[in-house]
Protein backbone atom coordinates (compact mmCIF):
# COMPACT_ATOMS: atom_id res chain seq x y z
CA UNK A 1 0.00 0.00 0.00
CA UNK A 2 1.27 3.50 -0.89
CA UNK A 3 2.32 5.84 1.88
CA UNK A 4 1.94 9.23 2.01
CA UNK A 5 4.68 11.19 1.59
CA UNK A 6 4.03 14.83 1.94
CA UNK A 7 6.47 14.75 5.19
CA UNK A 8 9.47 15.26 2.08
CA UNK A 9 7.03 19.05 1.62
CA UNK A 10 9.14 21.13 3.78
CA UNK A 11 6.15 23.86 4.31
CA UNK A 12 4.77 20.42 6.10
CA UNK A 13 7.37 20.27 7.87
CA UNK A 14 7.70 23.75 9.32
CA UNK A 15 4.24 23.69 9.97
CA UNK A 16 4.47 20.60 12.12
CA UNK A 17 7.43 21.86 14.15
CA UNK A 18 5.26 24.82 16.04
CA UNK A 19 1.91 22.89 15.81
CA UNK A 20 0.48 23.36 19.34
CA UNK A 21 -2.47 20.90 17.99
CA UNK A 22 -2.36 17.49 15.87
CA UNK A 23 -5.34 15.91 14.07
CA UNK A 24 -4.47 12.34 13.37
CA UNK A 25 -6.94 11.22 10.56
CA UNK A 26 -5.17 7.97 9.28
CA UNK A 27 -7.17 4.69 8.73
CA UNK A 28 -5.72 2.46 11.66
CA UNK A 29 -4.38 -0.14 9.00
CA UNK A 30 -2.09 2.41 8.30
CA UNK A 31 -1.87 4.54 10.98
CA UNK A 32 1.26 3.30 13.16
CA UNK A 33 3.47 3.78 9.40
CA UNK A 34 1.86 7.09 8.45
CA UNK A 35 2.51 8.56 12.19
CA UNK A 36 5.57 7.24 12.23
CA UNK A 37 6.71 9.63 10.08
CA UNK A 38 5.81 12.66 11.92
CA UNK A 39 8.28 11.02 15.03
CA UNK A 40 11.14 13.59 15.99
CA UNK A 41 9.26 16.52 13.85
CA UNK A 42 5.89 16.97 15.84
CA UNK A 43 7.36 18.38 19.37
CA UNK A 44 6.27 16.60 22.43
CA UNK A 45 4.21 19.78 24.13
CA UNK A 46 1.84 19.03 20.78
CA UNK A 47 -1.56 18.16 21.91
CA UNK A 48 -2.45 14.74 19.53
CA UNK A 49 -6.74 14.44 18.49
CA UNK A 50 -6.86 10.61 17.17
CA UNK A 51 -9.65 10.60 15.15
CA UNK A 52 -8.80 7.08 13.80
CA UNK A 53 -11.93 4.45 15.16
CA UNK A 54 -10.17 1.17 15.42
CA UNK A 55 -7.36 -0.75 16.86
CA UNK A 56 -3.58 -1.64 15.34
CA UNK A 57 -3.40 -4.67 14.13
CA UNK A 58 0.40 -6.16 15.63
CA UNK A 59 0.14 -4.52 18.96
CA UNK A 60 -4.08 -4.45 19.68
CA UNK A 61 -3.21 -0.99 20.96
CA UNK A 62 -5.76 1.69 20.43
CA UNK A 63 -4.31 4.89 18.36
CA UNK A 64 -3.94 7.16 20.91
CA UNK A 65 -1.21 4.86 22.52
CA UNK A 66 0.15 4.05 19.12
CA UNK A 67 0.69 7.88 19.05
CA UNK A 68 2.11 8.35 22.19
CA UNK A 69 4.25 5.14 22.00
CA UNK A 70 5.48 7.01 18.27
CA UNK A 71 5.39 10.58 19.12
CA UNK A 72 6.07 10.67 22.89
CA UNK A 73 3.62 13.39 23.09
CA UNK A 74 1.73 13.53 26.49
CA UNK A 75 -1.41 15.09 25.91
CA UNK A 76 -3.58 12.66 23.29
CA UNK A 77 -6.97 12.46 22.57
CA UNK A 78 -10.01 10.86 21.09
CA UNK A 79 -12.28 12.73 19.47
CA UNK A 80 -15.57 10.50 18.37
CA UNK A 81 -19.14 9.89 17.86
CA UNK A 82 -22.10 9.80 15.76
CA UNK A 83 -20.79 12.45 12.89
CA UNK A 84 -21.71 11.19 9.54
CA UNK A 85 -19.05 14.00 7.40
CA UNK A 86 -21.10 14.38 5.01
CA UNK A 87 -23.65 15.60 7.19
CA UNK A 88 -20.94 18.10 9.66
CA UNK A 89 -20.08 19.49 6.03
CA UNK A 90 -23.85 20.50 5.73
CA UNK A 91 -24.14 22.34 8.89
CA UNK A 92 -26.59 19.57 10.79
CA UNK A 93 -26.38 19.65 14.15
CA UNK A 94 -23.63 17.26 15.37
CA UNK A 95 -22.75 16.27 19.23
CA UNK A 96 -19.76 13.90 19.62
CA UNK A 97 -17.01 13.05 22.68
CA UNK A 98 -13.84 14.26 23.26
CA UNK A 99 -11.69 12.55 25.57
CA UNK A 100 -7.85 13.51 26.87
CA UNK A 101 -5.76 11.84 29.79
CA UNK A 102 -5.95 15.67 30.15
CA UNK A 103 -8.76 17.29 30.98
CA UNK A 104 -7.46 20.90 29.81
CA UNK A 105 -6.40 19.10 26.55
CA UNK A 106 -9.86 18.26 26.13
CA UNK A 107 -11.54 21.36 26.92
CA UNK A 108 -9.05 23.00 24.51
CA UNK A 109 -9.99 20.75 21.67
CA UNK A 110 -13.85 21.19 22.40
CA UNK A 111 -13.30 25.03 22.37
CA UNK A 112 -11.36 24.53 18.88
CA UNK A 113 -13.93 22.43 17.45
CA UNK A 114 -17.12 23.65 18.74
CA UNK A 115 -19.56 25.59 16.51
CA UNK A 116 -23.09 26.52 16.25
CA UNK A 117 -24.09 23.41 14.93
CA UNK A 118 -21.31 21.20 16.11
CA UNK A 119 -21.13 20.44 20.07
CA UNK A 120 -18.66 18.59 22.03
CA UNK A 121 -18.64 16.58 25.39
CA UNK A 122 -15.57 16.10 27.52
CA UNK A 123 -14.84 12.84 29.53
CA UNK A 124 -11.27 11.68 30.98
CA UNK A 125 -12.43 7.85 29.67
CA UNK A 126 -9.98 7.71 26.74
CA UNK A 127 -9.87 3.80 26.59
CA UNK A 128 -13.81 3.78 26.36
CA UNK A 129 -14.24 6.44 23.77
CA UNK A 130 -11.83 4.75 21.24
CA UNK A 131 -13.04 1.10 22.39
CA UNK A 132 -16.72 2.53 21.18
CA UNK A 133 -15.42 3.80 18.33
CA UNK A 134 -13.58 0.54 17.12
CA UNK A 135 -15.86 -1.87 18.22
CA UNK A 136 -19.01 -0.57 16.75
CA UNK A 137 -18.13 -0.88 13.34
CA UNK A 138 -18.02 -5.07 13.71
CA UNK A 139 -21.81 -4.56 15.00
CA UNK A 140 -22.85 -2.67 11.89
CA UNK A 141 -21.46 -5.26 9.70
CA UNK A 142 -24.05 -7.42 11.68
CA UNK A 143 -26.71 -4.99 11.40
CA UNK A 144 -26.11 -4.81 7.69
CA UNK A 145 -26.47 -8.76 6.82
CA UNK A 146 -29.41 -8.29 8.66
CA UNK A 147 -30.66 -5.76 6.47
CA UNK A 148 -29.29 -7.59 3.27
CA UNK A 149 -30.97 -10.38 4.39
CA UNK A 150 -34.67 -8.19 4.43
CA UNK A 151 -35.28 -8.84 8.00
CA UNK A 152 -36.75 -5.78 9.77
CA UNK A 153 -36.49 -2.79 11.86
CA UNK A 154 -37.26 -5.28 14.85
CA UNK A 155 -34.40 -7.63 14.30
CA UNK A 156 -32.00 -4.04 13.89
CA UNK A 157 -32.61 -2.94 17.20
CA UNK A 158 -32.24 -6.58 18.71
CA UNK A 159 -29.07 -6.66 17.11
CA UNK A 160 -28.02 -3.23 18.37
CA UNK A 161 -29.14 -3.84 21.64
CA UNK A 162 -26.83 -6.83 21.74
CA UNK A 163 -23.80 -5.32 20.25
CA UNK A 164 -23.83 -2.83 22.53
CA UNK A 165 -23.94 -4.97 25.60
CA UNK A 166 -21.06 -7.09 23.77
CA UNK A 167 -19.27 -3.55 23.89
CA UNK A 168 -19.48 -2.74 26.76
CA UNK A 169 -18.57 -5.97 28.08
CA UNK A 170 -15.42 -6.48 26.30
CA UNK A 171 -14.27 -2.76 26.55
CA UNK A 172 -14.86 -2.81 30.55
CA UNK A 173 -12.39 -6.18 30.26
CA UNK A 174 -10.38 -3.78 28.22
CA UNK A 175 -10.65 -0.93 31.41
CA UNK A 176 -12.96 1.52 30.10
CA UNK A 177 -16.23 2.56 31.68
CA UNK A 178 -19.35 1.02 31.32
CA UNK A 179 -21.22 4.57 30.71
CA UNK A 180 -18.99 5.78 28.09
CA UNK A 181 -20.47 3.36 26.36
CA UNK A 182 -23.67 4.48 27.33
CA UNK A 183 -22.53 8.40 25.74
CA UNK A 184 -22.24 9.72 22.17
CA UNK A 185 -18.80 7.74 20.95
CA UNK A 186 -20.76 4.38 22.28
CA UNK A 187 -24.32 3.58 21.71
CA UNK A 188 -25.00 7.48 19.68
CA UNK A 189 -22.19 6.38 17.42
CA UNK A 190 -23.48 2.54 17.11
CA UNK A 191 -26.93 3.67 16.32
CA UNK A 192 -26.08 6.23 13.62
CA UNK A 193 -23.33 3.14 11.80
CA UNK A 194 -26.10 0.79 12.21
CA UNK A 195 -29.03 2.81 10.83
CA UNK A 196 -27.43 5.07 8.43
CA UNK A 197 -27.17 4.95 4.55
CA UNK A 198 -24.16 6.63 4.24
CA UNK A 199 -22.24 3.77 6.90
CA UNK A 200 -19.64 2.15 5.24
CA UNK A 201 -19.28 -1.32 7.80
CA UNK A 202 -23.25 -1.29 7.57
CA UNK A 203 -22.74 -1.49 3.74
CA UNK A 204 -20.79 -4.07 3.56
CA UNK A 205 -22.86 -6.26 5.65
CA UNK A 206 -25.69 -5.42 3.28
CA UNK A 207 -23.63 -7.09 0.21
CA UNK A 208 -22.57 -9.70 2.00
CA UNK A 209 -26.53 -10.57 3.55
CA UNK A 210 -27.19 -9.79 -0.20
CA UNK A 211 -25.35 -12.94 -1.37
CA UNK A 212 -21.93 -11.19 -2.95
CA UNK A 213 -18.68 -12.50 -1.37
CA UNK A 214 -16.42 -10.57 0.55
CA UNK A 215 -13.51 -10.45 -1.44
CA UNK A 216 -15.82 -8.76 -4.07
CA UNK A 217 -16.86 -6.52 -1.73
CA UNK A 218 -14.07 -5.43 -0.07
CA UNK A 219 -12.23 -5.41 -3.47
CA UNK A 220 -14.46 -3.06 -4.70
CA UNK A 221 -14.13 -0.48 -2.39
CA UNK A 222 -11.37 1.90 -1.39
CA UNK A 223 -13.18 3.26 1.83
CA UNK A 224 -11.96 1.77 4.82
CA UNK A 225 -12.94 -0.77 6.00
CA UNK A 226 -13.15 -0.69 9.55
CA UNK A 227 -15.46 -3.50 10.87
CA UNK A 228 -13.96 -6.25 8.24
CA UNK A 229 -10.29 -5.28 9.95
CA UNK A 230 -10.99 -4.86 13.41
CA UNK A 231 -13.42 -8.14 13.79
CA UNK A 232 -10.16 -10.75 14.40
CA UNK A 233 -8.46 -8.03 16.24
CA UNK A 234 -11.68 -8.30 19.22
CA UNK A 235 -11.75 -11.52 18.80
CA UNK A 236 -8.53 -12.34 19.84
CA UNK A 237 -9.11 -9.70 22.91
CA UNK A 238 -12.09 -10.90 23.92
CA UNK A 239 -10.93 -14.39 24.29
CA UNK A 240 -7.40 -13.18 26.52
CA UNK A 241 -10.00 -12.03 28.59
CA UNK A 242 -12.82 -14.87 28.46
CA UNK A 243 -15.72 -12.26 27.38
CA UNK A 244 -18.72 -13.74 25.53
CA UNK A 245 -18.25 -11.69 21.96
CA UNK A 246 -21.02 -13.58 19.93
CA UNK A 247 -22.01 -10.80 17.50
CA UNK A 248 -18.03 -10.61 17.14
CA UNK A 249 -17.80 -14.41 16.66
CA UNK A 250 -20.08 -14.16 13.89
CA UNK A 251 -19.11 -11.65 11.84
CA UNK A 252 -15.74 -12.96 12.24
CA UNK A 253 -17.05 -16.53 10.64
CA UNK A 254 -18.54 -14.44 8.10
CA UNK A 255 -15.44 -12.34 7.08
CA UNK A 256 -12.67 -14.93 7.65
CA UNK A 257 -14.72 -18.54 7.01
CA UNK A 258 -17.09 -17.99 4.86
CA UNK A 259 -19.95 -18.47 6.83
CA UNK A 260 -23.18 -17.97 5.21
CA UNK A 261 -25.11 -15.12 6.14
CA UNK A 262 -28.33 -16.62 7.22
CA UNK A 263 -26.24 -19.26 9.06
CA UNK A 264 -24.78 -16.04 11.11
CA UNK A 265 -27.96 -14.59 11.80
CA UNK A 266 -30.02 -17.36 12.82
CA UNK A 267 -27.07 -18.42 15.36
CA UNK A 268 -27.30 -14.98 16.55
CA UNK A 269 -31.04 -14.96 17.03
CA UNK A 270 -31.52 -18.54 18.16
CA UNK A 271 -29.74 -18.51 20.74
CA UNK A 272 -31.34 -20.45 24.03
CA UNK A 273 -34.16 -18.99 25.48
CA UNK A 274 -32.62 -17.21 28.93
CA UNK A 275 -32.46 -14.28 31.52
CA UNK A 276 -31.70 -11.15 29.92
CA UNK B 1 -64.63 7.47 23.87
CA UNK B 2 -67.02 4.77 24.04
CA UNK B 3 -65.72 1.90 25.64
CA UNK B 4 -66.13 -1.90 24.60
CA UNK B 5 -69.30 -3.69 25.51
CA UNK B 6 -67.93 -7.12 24.50
CA UNK B 7 -67.99 -8.11 28.34
CA UNK B 8 -71.90 -8.52 28.47
CA UNK B 9 -71.29 -11.06 26.12
CA UNK B 10 -71.65 -15.01 27.49
CA UNK B 11 -69.47 -16.62 26.09
CA UNK B 12 -66.18 -14.13 26.70
CA UNK B 13 -67.38 -14.20 30.34
CA UNK B 14 -66.71 -17.46 30.40
CA UNK B 15 -63.94 -17.84 29.05
CA UNK B 16 -62.52 -15.37 31.34
CA UNK B 17 -63.84 -17.32 34.16
CA UNK B 18 -61.40 -20.07 33.23
CA UNK B 19 -58.43 -18.23 32.13
CA UNK B 20 -54.76 -18.74 33.71
CA UNK B 21 -53.67 -16.07 31.36
CA UNK B 22 -54.68 -12.78 30.26
CA UNK B 23 -53.13 -10.32 27.98
CA UNK B 24 -54.25 -6.77 28.35
CA UNK B 25 -53.71 -4.75 25.36
CA UNK B 26 -55.20 -1.60 25.98
CA UNK B 27 -53.86 2.14 25.49
CA UNK B 28 -53.34 3.49 28.64
CA UNK B 29 -56.03 6.01 28.50
CA UNK B 30 -58.75 3.40 28.53
CA UNK B 31 -56.46 0.98 30.52
CA UNK B 32 -57.90 0.93 33.96
CA UNK B 33 -61.37 1.84 32.89
CA UNK B 34 -61.64 -1.26 29.90
CA UNK B 35 -59.77 -3.12 32.62
CA UNK B 36 -62.08 -2.60 35.51
CA UNK B 37 -64.65 -4.14 33.26
CA UNK B 38 -62.98 -7.39 33.83
CA UNK B 39 -63.08 -7.27 37.88
CA UNK B 40 -64.59 -10.18 39.72
CA UNK B 41 -64.74 -12.18 36.62
CA UNK B 42 -61.23 -12.98 36.05
CA UNK B 43 -60.03 -15.74 38.49
CA UNK B 44 -57.30 -14.33 41.43
CA UNK B 45 -55.00 -16.74 39.88
CA UNK B 46 -55.21 -15.44 36.87
CA UNK B 47 -51.76 -14.21 35.46
CA UNK B 48 -51.86 -10.72 33.67
CA UNK B 49 -49.43 -9.84 31.00
CA UNK B 50 -50.03 -6.36 30.02
CA UNK B 51 -48.49 -5.29 26.71
CA UNK B 52 -49.37 -1.35 27.31
CA UNK B 53 -47.26 1.09 26.93
CA UNK B 54 -47.38 4.15 29.19
CA UNK B 55 -48.85 5.51 32.55
CA UNK B 56 -51.94 5.66 33.93
CA UNK B 57 -53.08 9.45 33.75
CA UNK B 58 -55.19 9.84 37.44
CA UNK B 59 -52.83 7.93 39.62
CA UNK B 60 -49.73 7.90 37.47
CA UNK B 61 -48.65 4.50 37.98
CA UNK B 62 -47.34 1.98 35.82
CA UNK B 63 -50.53 -0.97 34.08
CA UNK B 64 -49.32 -3.93 36.05
CA UNK B 65 -49.75 -1.36 39.22
CA UNK B 66 -53.77 -0.26 37.80
CA UNK B 67 -54.25 -4.50 37.13
CA UNK B 68 -53.26 -5.43 40.30
CA UNK B 69 -55.49 -2.75 41.60
CA UNK B 70 -58.59 -3.55 39.99
CA UNK B 71 -57.81 -7.25 39.07
CA UNK B 72 -56.55 -8.03 42.61
CA UNK B 73 -54.69 -10.97 40.33
CA UNK B 74 -51.30 -11.75 41.62
CA UNK B 75 -49.14 -12.72 39.01
CA UNK B 76 -48.45 -9.65 36.50
CA UNK B 77 -45.87 -9.51 33.74
CA UNK B 78 -45.13 -6.65 31.41
CA UNK B 79 -43.90 -7.30 28.14
CA UNK B 80 -41.71 -5.21 26.05
CA UNK B 81 -39.61 -4.60 23.38
CA UNK B 82 -38.88 -3.64 19.48
CA UNK B 83 -41.59 -5.41 18.14
CA UNK B 84 -43.75 -3.34 15.89
CA UNK B 85 -46.67 -5.55 14.62
CA UNK B 86 -47.17 -5.37 11.31
CA UNK B 87 -42.62 -7.36 11.54
CA UNK B 88 -44.08 -9.61 14.25
CA UNK B 89 -47.26 -10.60 12.16
CA UNK B 90 -44.80 -11.36 8.87
CA UNK B 91 -42.47 -13.40 10.91
CA UNK B 92 -39.55 -10.88 10.42
CA UNK B 93 -37.00 -11.79 13.78
CA UNK B 94 -38.11 -10.25 16.82
CA UNK B 95 -36.95 -10.12 20.43
CA UNK B 96 -38.74 -8.94 23.53
CA UNK B 97 -38.61 -8.59 27.65
CA UNK B 98 -41.42 -10.19 29.42
CA UNK B 99 -40.76 -9.24 33.33
CA UNK B 100 -43.04 -10.66 36.03
CA UNK B 101 -43.12 -10.33 39.90
CA UNK B 102 -43.10 -14.19 39.64
CA UNK B 103 -40.28 -15.79 37.88
CA UNK B 104 -42.65 -18.84 37.42
CA UNK B 105 -44.86 -16.28 35.46
CA UNK B 106 -42.23 -15.06 33.54
CA UNK B 107 -40.30 -18.42 32.15
CA UNK B 108 -44.55 -19.67 31.61
CA UNK B 109 -44.96 -16.70 29.67
CA UNK B 110 -41.64 -17.11 27.44
CA UNK B 111 -42.67 -20.66 26.52
CA UNK B 112 -46.15 -19.74 26.19
CA UNK B 113 -45.61 -16.48 23.59
CA UNK B 114 -41.67 -17.87 21.85
CA UNK B 115 -41.38 -19.25 18.20
CA UNK B 116 -39.11 -19.89 15.67
CA UNK B 117 -38.97 -16.17 14.81
CA UNK B 118 -39.75 -14.28 18.08
CA UNK B 119 -38.04 -14.77 21.22
CA UNK B 120 -38.43 -14.11 24.91
CA UNK B 121 -35.74 -13.20 27.68
CA UNK B 122 -37.14 -12.97 31.22
CA UNK B 123 -36.10 -10.34 34.12
CA UNK B 124 -37.77 -9.59 37.40
CA UNK B 125 -37.52 -5.54 36.95
CA UNK B 126 -41.15 -5.20 36.30
CA UNK B 127 -40.21 -1.18 36.72
CA UNK B 128 -37.59 -1.15 34.85
CA UNK B 129 -39.97 -2.74 31.73
CA UNK B 130 -42.79 -0.77 31.91
CA UNK B 131 -40.76 2.75 32.36
CA UNK B 132 -38.77 1.72 29.32
CA UNK B 133 -42.21 1.43 27.25
CA UNK B 134 -43.74 4.56 28.37
CA UNK B 135 -40.82 7.27 28.22
CA UNK B 136 -39.91 6.21 25.19
CA UNK B 137 -42.96 7.49 22.72
CA UNK B 138 -41.71 10.99 24.55
CA UNK B 139 -38.03 10.53 22.96
CA UNK B 140 -39.55 9.63 19.94
CA UNK B 141 -41.62 12.64 19.68
CA UNK B 142 -38.18 14.73 19.72
CA UNK B 143 -36.52 12.59 17.26
CA UNK B 144 -39.37 13.00 15.07
CA UNK B 145 -40.01 17.10 15.13
CA UNK B 146 -35.43 16.31 14.05
CA UNK B 147 -36.38 14.65 11.46
CA UNK B 148 -39.44 16.88 10.54
CA UNK B 149 -37.42 20.15 10.53
CA UNK B 150 -34.48 18.31 7.86
CA UNK B 151 -32.01 17.22 10.48
CA UNK B 152 -29.99 14.17 10.19
CA UNK B 153 -28.65 10.85 11.31
CA UNK B 154 -26.39 12.26 13.45
CA UNK B 155 -28.80 14.75 15.23
CA UNK B 156 -31.06 12.02 15.74
CA UNK B 157 -28.92 9.59 17.08
CA UNK B 158 -27.11 12.70 19.99
CA UNK B 159 -31.02 13.00 20.78
CA UNK B 160 -31.64 9.53 21.08
CA UNK B 161 -28.62 9.19 23.34
CA UNK B 162 -29.51 11.93 25.38
CA UNK B 163 -33.21 10.63 25.36
CA UNK B 164 -32.31 7.05 26.84
CA UNK B 165 -29.48 8.62 29.52
CA UNK B 166 -32.79 10.84 30.49
CA UNK B 167 -35.33 7.84 30.63
CA UNK B 168 -32.42 5.99 33.03
CA UNK B 169 -32.26 8.85 35.17
CA UNK B 170 -35.97 9.43 35.71
CA UNK B 171 -36.50 5.38 35.63
CA UNK B 172 -33.98 4.42 38.22
CA UNK B 173 -35.55 7.60 40.55
CA UNK B 174 -38.54 6.06 40.35
CA UNK B 175 -37.32 2.21 41.65
CA UNK B 176 -35.98 0.94 38.24
CA UNK B 177 -32.50 -0.57 37.75
CA UNK B 178 -30.24 0.72 35.38
CA UNK B 179 -29.35 -2.31 33.30
CA UNK B 180 -32.89 -3.17 32.45
CA UNK B 181 -32.95 0.33 30.18
CA UNK B 182 -29.93 -0.94 28.30
CA UNK B 183 -31.55 -3.86 27.13
CA UNK B 184 -34.62 -4.83 24.74
CA UNK B 185 -37.37 -3.22 26.74
CA UNK B 186 -35.55 0.56 27.02
CA UNK B 187 -32.32 0.75 24.39
CA UNK B 188 -34.10 -1.50 22.06
CA UNK B 189 -37.34 -0.70 21.59
CA UNK B 190 -36.19 3.37 22.27
CA UNK B 191 -34.06 2.37 19.04
CA UNK B 192 -36.79 1.32 16.69
CA UNK B 193 -39.18 3.53 17.69
CA UNK B 194 -37.06 6.59 16.80
CA UNK B 195 -36.00 5.17 13.56
CA UNK B 196 -38.60 3.34 12.07
CA UNK B 197 -41.11 4.82 9.49
CA UNK B 198 -43.92 2.64 11.62
CA UNK B 199 -43.66 4.52 14.58
CA UNK B 200 -46.67 6.54 15.36
CA UNK B 201 -45.17 9.06 18.11
CA UNK B 202 -41.91 9.59 15.88
CA UNK B 203 -44.71 10.49 12.98
CA UNK B 204 -46.64 12.67 15.02
CA UNK B 205 -42.77 14.27 15.90
CA UNK B 206 -42.41 14.90 12.01
CA UNK B 207 -45.57 16.19 11.54
CA UNK B 208 -45.04 18.99 14.09
CA UNK B 209 -41.33 19.81 12.74
CA UNK B 210 -42.74 20.22 9.26
CA UNK B 211 -45.27 22.85 10.97
CA UNK B 212 -48.69 21.01 11.77
CA UNK B 213 -50.51 22.15 14.58
CA UNK B 214 -50.43 19.64 17.53
CA UNK B 215 -54.42 19.60 17.49
CA UNK B 216 -54.79 19.20 14.00
CA UNK B 217 -52.41 15.71 14.39
CA UNK B 218 -54.08 14.91 17.01
CA UNK B 219 -57.38 15.26 15.43
CA UNK B 220 -56.43 13.20 12.36
CA UNK B 221 -55.32 10.19 14.10
CA UNK B 222 -57.35 7.36 15.81
CA UNK B 223 -53.78 5.73 16.86
CA UNK B 224 -52.78 5.81 20.30
CA UNK B 225 -50.27 9.05 20.97
CA UNK B 226 -49.40 7.21 24.21
CA UNK B 227 -46.12 10.16 23.95
CA UNK B 228 -48.18 12.98 23.68
CA UNK B 229 -49.96 11.78 26.86
CA UNK B 230 -47.79 10.43 28.67
CA UNK B 231 -45.47 13.44 28.90
CA UNK B 232 -47.03 15.77 30.87
CA UNK B 233 -47.06 12.49 33.31
CA UNK B 234 -43.68 11.96 32.98
CA UNK B 235 -42.59 15.99 33.60
CA UNK B 236 -44.62 15.87 36.96
CA UNK B 237 -42.83 12.54 37.70
CA UNK B 238 -39.51 14.46 37.29
CA UNK B 239 -40.39 17.47 39.16
CA UNK B 240 -41.17 15.39 42.01
CA UNK B 241 -38.36 13.53 42.39
CA UNK B 242 -35.93 16.43 41.65
CA UNK B 243 -34.85 14.39 38.25
CA UNK B 244 -33.78 16.57 35.45
CA UNK B 245 -35.52 15.33 32.42
CA UNK B 246 -34.68 18.44 28.96
CA UNK B 247 -36.32 16.14 26.69
CA UNK B 248 -39.50 15.75 28.15
CA UNK B 249 -39.81 19.41 29.38
CA UNK B 250 -39.18 20.29 25.37
CA UNK B 251 -41.73 17.35 24.05
CA UNK B 252 -43.95 18.85 26.82
CA UNK B 253 -43.77 22.73 25.79
CA UNK B 254 -44.09 21.47 21.94
CA UNK B 255 -47.56 19.55 22.68
CA UNK B 256 -49.35 21.44 25.39
CA UNK B 257 -47.50 24.69 25.05
CA UNK B 258 -47.75 25.61 21.42
CA UNK B 259 -43.51 25.98 21.52
CA UNK B 260 -42.33 26.07 17.53
CA UNK B 261 -40.24 22.82 16.82
CA UNK B 262 -36.77 24.93 15.47
CA UNK B 263 -36.76 26.22 19.43
CA UNK B 264 -37.25 23.25 21.70
CA UNK B 265 -34.96 21.36 19.34
CA UNK B 266 -32.56 24.09 19.42
CA UNK B 267 -33.01 24.49 22.90
CA UNK B 268 -32.29 20.55 23.25
CA UNK B 269 -28.81 21.09 20.92
CA UNK B 270 -27.58 24.21 22.01
CA UNK B 271 -27.09 23.33 25.93
CA UNK B 272 -23.82 24.65 27.40
CA UNK B 273 -20.19 23.25 26.58
CA UNK B 274 -20.07 20.44 29.26
CA UNK B 275 -18.82 17.01 30.52
CA UNK B 276 -21.00 14.10 29.11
Amino acid sequence: VPLPHSLEWTAEREALQDAETAVLAVPTRYFRDVVSGFSGILPPSCGIVSVAKGLDAASRERMTVVARDVLHCERVAALSGPSHAEEVARDIPTAVTVASNDPDHARAVQEMFAGRTFRLYTTNDVAGVEFGGAFKNIAAIAVGVSDGLGFGDNTRAALITRGLAEITRLGCALGARTETFAGLSGMGDLIVTCTSRLSRNRAIGERLGRGESIDEILGSTQQAAEGAWNCAIARTLARERGVDVPVTDEVYALVHEHKRPADAVTSLLQRDLKAE
